[in-house]
């Protein structure tokens, strides 16, 4: 795969990796919701297309967000879950939902609060509780 | 200007509003750099073509995280200003900032360190540095 940075600045170089309309969503997909197909990718309200969410998943494996594999039972279908890597994106995730829940709502009164979610709170209490409830996942599903 | 929203989620939102690869470079411009001008955007090594700066400075300005006025000793210059809601991103900026550092750097070995920055150890305080530093700024030059 080609190097695709821009610049030395490490925020550009997040970007570069992350900052497009779609991989934050299916990063979140996966660390809020424990999804882990294509079709569950797929069924999301912003409405994904299909070839786009096949390329950013293609992407975000080879930059090592996630990886993809079978399970032993379903041999059929592809399930994909974060890396290290990529659970670490776990505070950016936070702020940016904080920054829309405190910046948004008055031009998109439709949006989700976040009062239950303890994220305005106690942000590192959240995080800490995503990536622990994530890494469960993953060992309950692989071992 | 019709509203970008693609779905509830204040995650989606966010990226509805800054999830683009040039939106938060400006901001980082401003916030860490302390650029004001159209010519010092233009001059930042990710070199962001003049139509694509235009574009992104209405945009954000149409959001209101950024204002653009005029200097009393300059009515030629426009300069552009953060808004408390453009202040607002710093908390994901340093987050950006920090999973890049941690991440990217086996890919990617010319990118700038963070380490004097202070932002691994404590970003709250770099972040209310940050903030603080840019309002001085903007006190300065608008009373």
């Amino acid at each position: 795969m080609r190097a695709p940075f821009r610049s030395s600045c490490p925020l550009a170089s997040t970007l570069d990796i992350v900052g497009d309309k779609w991989s934050l969503l299916i990063v979140r997909d996966m660390l809020l919701d424990q999804k882990r197909t294509f079709k569950e990718f797929s069924s999301s309200p912003e409405g994904i297309a299909p070839g786009i969410l096949s390329a950013r998943l293609k992407w975000l494996e080879s930059n090592k967000l996630i990886t993809k594999r079978k399970l032993p039972g379903n041999r059929k279908e592809n399930i994909y879950l974060l890396s290290e890597t990529g659970l670490a994106l776990a505070p950016t995730m936070v702020e940016l939902i904080v920054w829309g829940d405190g910046n948004l709502r008055e031009r998109h009164p439709e949006m989700h609060s976040i009062a239950e979610s303890g994220m305005a709170a106690d942000k590192s209490a959240v995080i800490e509780r995503l990536q622990a409830a994530y890494r469960q996942l993953v060992a309950s599903l692989i071992g």
